[in-house]
């Protein structure tokens, strides 16, 4: 199974508005929680959620089961229904939930439309700075209605290179990202979602990342590859929703070769 | 010498203004290079300067020459003039220039005034989201005009911590470094100047960091000291040009006691 949404046919211009409604509902949901005391539950695996990631999600699943009852989704907060669907819905209300409570506008509303498994449709939305990027099959990948493509750049010491924080990377990963991290230009961490969308404006080279579930990267895929980017994991291979969680974009193909190499050892 | 803001006279309505016109006039610059792209040169010491560094000091400076010639300068990018004065401005154009190149707005235009050595007032301009934190003796500190306030966290095991990147902290410095991430509740990296308001906003607990010039600290003391936080060196000593560049910020007294003991190790 590939997951391209390349080769993929066109959005029709009604999911797309969908998308969008989605987007819309969720920001009004957190810009009214955004640095407000919000109280912060634990999860299971210490992750941070607040009320504003539950009630972003509501929101969402609120409007889809209104609009498009018999699509499928994939909720961060609220799990699965109905996923074995032609058309499954991946949603993530807040990518970034230390960086939302932390009052810091680089977190983002993931939403993804997946197609027969494939990232059809992708949108990070960052409601604060009212940026939102969609990237469809069919439609390229826009910013503020925008078209973007991705720089060129083919040599690791010249790149940027973002990824979130040291803490996602365990073991041997680690070893590997440092590898990758000392062999590039400007490496840094910090920016959630944030980085993929700077990736397709062309302004960063590489994001590498580890430990993500495919409401973290799904929303990425076509957001990168109709800007001309690539995601894969680190061996190269597409991103499924088995993938083992490890994510490496670029903007430029030569340059995914040479961090999949360094990456490898 | 102390360089407390919360002992001095309050700053005249008419330096505020000045000092608002300054972060104006660097932010008209700065909005025209952001996200286009721009050429970047490297210092003597690696970091990246541009255009628009250069271009909003000098826009700064021409300002200063006309309303207040007989006040010192000292700027990132264009250096000293007249700092023996009673009152010296204090400039960097981009704090987070890596941040600036990438397109992410996390960077901001950092504006001191220096009265008799200590800082009196400060300005931290991020001028693509449009927020100004302006803390000045006799006035607080205000974002968009609200007054603000650092929040209460005594405990270490409670505190968010931010500072730049890992590559700021060198030998005996990195190892106490850990010692502080591995002790709070949620650590993270990859904010420049913009974490500094976000305590004085109450949303982040402390922000420790080295490696940094006069013209990257001075502008913070007053924005965080009139929010009712705190600002030193590693020592707990007030900050001043002598200063090895090493800063620990934080919104609670009891929280910079606790963090100072567990830097010293």
């Amino acid at each position: 199974m590939t997951v391209s949404s390349l080769s993929s046919p066109a959005v029709p211009a009604e999911l797309l508005a969908l998308a969008n409604r989605l987007a819309d509902t969720s920001g009004a949901v957190i810009r009214q929680y955004f640095r407000t005391p919000v109280a912060v539950d634990d999860k299971s695996d210490a992750s941070p959620v607040t009320i504003a990631d539950r009630g972003a999600e509501e929101a969402i699943r609120a409007v889809l089961a209104e609009v498009v009852p018999d699509h499928g989704i994939i909720g961060e907060e609220f799990g699965r229904a109905n996923e074995g669907a032609e058309l499954v819905w991946v949603l993530d209300p807040i990518d970034g939930t230390k960086a939302f409570i932390s009052g810091k506008p680089s977190f983002g509303t993931l939403v993804a439309l997946l197609k027969d498994g494939r990232p059809w449709l992708g949108v990070i939305d960052q409601p604060i700075t009212g940026e939102r990027w969609i990237g469809a099959a069919g439609h390229g990948t826009t910013l503020a209605g925008k078209a973007l493509r991705t720089r060129p750049c083919a040599d690791l010491a010249q790149a940027t290179l973002y990824a979130t924080a040291p803490e996602m990377f365990k073991g041997d990963d680690w070893t590997a990202f440092q590898r990758l991290y000392q062999s590039v230009k400007l490496p840094r961490y910090g920016s959630d979602c944030y980085a993929y969308g700077l990736l397709a404006l062309g302004f960063v080279d590489l994001v590498c990342e580890a430990d993500l579930k495919v409401y973290d990267w799904a929303a990425v895929v076509p957001v990168i590859e109709q800007a001309g980017g690539i995601v894969t994991d680190w061996q190269g291979r597409p991103l499924t929703p088995d993938s083992d969680g490890r994510v490496l974009a670029a903007g430029d193909a030569r340059l995914h070769a040479a961090a999949l190499e360094r990456l490898a050892g």
